[in-house]
């Protein structure tokens, strides 16, 4: 159901630019983060932990950004539940949307 | 022939230290490598590629560090040809060996 949703030009856009800037934002702070575990590093046992934390990072990010329509609806209930996107960023879906949005954030 | 020599434990002594110390040498040169990346790393792709730099770096000290005594002469030879030891490191093991590193090393 969910998966077969037509999306409108105007609603693309929307989901893209949304999808892209929580993507940045996600990206922005794990540079930080990964900036912060390499600098404390002075072993080569925190070297390789570091390489670890970027390989879990990658693989996280790649699997949750996932931006097929299929798939829309449920990567952003999952941005919402980690509020890293507000209701308020989906306006201009429509009601259906939003709202199989909210309820599969809120699972 | 090279992979079938014995070590009398006066040889292996020398060689678990001249081993060890080449390895830290490594892994401490890689660790300051590391940590140049990651300090002139500024945004997602170059975070990236410093993942791509660490699994590289890790993948080629696992294959090269092989310490079993039938490699080791082989070891020795690479890592005398990249010289990450010296001739000298090597006094102790029987002039057999010495010759067969010192040969492999110049192929």
């Amino acid at each position: 159901m969910i998966h077969s949703l037509k999306w409108s030009d105007t609603e693309r856009k929307i989901a893209r630019s949304v999808f892209d800037a929580a993507l940045q934002r996600e990206l922005a702070e794990t540079v930080l983060a990964f900036k912060a575990l390499a600098a404390d590093a002075g072993t080569a046992q925190q070297m390789w932990e570091v390489e670890e934390f970027l390989g879990r990072r990658r693989r996280e990010i790649d699997s949750k950004y996932d931006y097929r329509y299929s798939q829309l609806i449920v990567v952003f209930a999952q941005l919402l539940r980690e509020q890293r996107i507000s209701a308020e960023d989906l306006r201009g879906l429509s009601d259906e949307k939003q709202r199989h949005i909210r309820s599969i954030a809120a699972l």
